[in-house]
């Protein structure tokens, strides 16, 4: 019996975990920011509340696992802007709380791991996961080994520059490609596309139903021509990056996640145009596109995988 | 005591290479293209030649490394265009032809592990090599051991596209960033200068030496300010590529090569310029930039270790 955490700006979720990765029981707590010897105190505190949920004695949990929104090198958060956590020695703190092995990595990674071990990508020996969100999250397991690079400080996949429009990103680059191919990205098109045509279907369903991710694929429905034109550019530049990924790491599989990944309207042109673009066209392997296993729970159930394999 | 050979599209080399990287003599043929027995059987003989000329007994050579231009699976040569290659099994011939344990890879490979193992990328866990030429290799080991990818596919990190205008790259894609960053882009920049400026000191240099690498470094050293401003331009292209790599490898050293790493005006401002642009600033590990320290013979001791270390 595993813990696997999975800790978010908003709130620290946590689920007892079995080896064949099915959740138990989880709870969750809002995230405190501040003094982070309390936030992590209250995340030994929901640790042990989970297990006592899922009626399991603390003794029979073996190890621990936390998915952190950041850098996270050997236990160590380097940084984690949203939590405003620079240095911070967390597993080694929370293992002197609890008095168990607390293994800790980048969320992004866990998430890769869980679908690595239990969901999607099992079997694979190279298989690549994005998350399509506010940003892209990126993470890549290459002959069986999540990469993680220097200090653990790779992995930023999402801020690759693929264009040269001169939009600066949060990162300090301009055009990364989390600017083209997130869902922020297509709130904006679908903004900007109803500012353009006043009178059209989409801008009516803006003014109806608010803005959201969902206006711009109702808009297509109802055969707004210019809504189909926004989502096949905005799945070309989703394109744009994973043929990069596909050329440099030749996975077998990539998993596309986020919210935007039940809209098979994204989902189901890209394996297709990928193989059709990628490096080597037919003399190379085909590469998969799937979406995950886990949604919600993808964080705890890869946080705790991050736990298992570690602990042998 | 190994043997590295080195295939190109214009000629075989082979050395006789000892345990610490040193070549002991060298030999090279032209490269027979057509039937793949005949040009397999050529590299047999050149073997048997270096070792002689080594004064070494052939009996004493524990095994053989090759490089190919293109893609190599355990010993098979899944394509190599410049050979004229596809689906060679390569390794398997060869042994059956000397007897020895024989190992191939893609030359980009052997180069970096050459480096890896020998030379400037010593003790690095995370590491780059990028090779500029007439398109641009490149190579990544990640955590001590090569990136290969399924059938070992990837790695074709020049092909990441990195820009939108419309120019189409040899492999069926837009805009990768060789057509950008290689020494290709590089003198067409030069000649689209000369023609731009038919006054200028580039368009008189040309005229004069005739176009080459060297023309736009003299122009500019000459007090041409256009020069400058194409060599300018130049690097930030190749900073472009670089900096997504390190976003997504963190690697603690690349190492920049061919021949233009000769040019310290190029080599010498992408370290700053790198760590300056890269994820996550100073609270990232800083990345070096280096040269290789093998040139010419980068690729007979790169297929040397390949050799070292597969056999043991």
């Amino acid at each position: 019996m595993y813990l696997g955490i999975d800790i978010g700006g908003m709130s620290v979720k946590c689920g007892v975990v079995d080896d064949n990765g099915k959740i138990l029981a989880k709870k969750s707590i809002i995230t405190t920011l501040g003094d982070y010897h309390k936030t992590i105190a209250e995340i030994a505190d929901l640790c042990r509340d989970t297990a006592k949920e899922a009626n399991v004695n603390f003794d029979d949990i073996k190890a621990i696992g936390t998915g952190v929104p950041g850098t996270v090198h050997q236990g160590y958060v380097s940084f984690a802007a949203n939590l405003n956590w620079y240095g911070v020695p967390y597993t080694k703190e929370l293992e002197s709380l609890l008095d168990k092995p607390c293994f800790a990595g980048n969320d992004a990674n866990c998430a890769l791991l869980g679908e690595w071990i239990f969901g999607a990508a099992k079997g694979c020996n190279d298989c690549i996961a994005i998350t399509i969100g506010t940003g892209i999250g990126t993470a890549f397991i290459t002959d069986g080994k999540l990469l993680l690079g220097n200090r653990s400080a790779g992995t930023e996949g999402g801020h690759i520059r693929i264009k040269e429009r001169g939009k600066k990103c949060g990162c300090g680059r301009y055009d990364c490609w989390e600017l083209y191919a997130s869902t922020s990205s297509l709130l904006e098109r679908t903004k900007a596309l109803a500012a353009a045509e006043p009178d059209g279907l989409t801008a009516k369903i803006v003014k109806e139903d608010g803005l959201s991710g969902f206006c711009i694929f109702n808009a297509e429905k109802q055969g707004d021509k210019s809504a189909t034109k926004v989502l096949d550019e905005y799945i070309d530049d989703i394109v744009d990056g994973l043929v990069n990924y596909v050329n440099i790491f030749r996975p077998e599989k990539i998993i596309v996640g986020g919210g935007i990944s039940a809209q098979q309207r994204i989902i189901a042109p890209l394996e297709e145009k990928i193989n059709a673009e990628a490096y080597g066209g037919k003399n190379n392997p085909h590469v998969s596109v799937t979406t995950p296993v886990f949604f919600n729970d993808a964080g705890i159930i890869g946080a705790a995988c991050l736990a298992i394999q570690n602990n042998g």
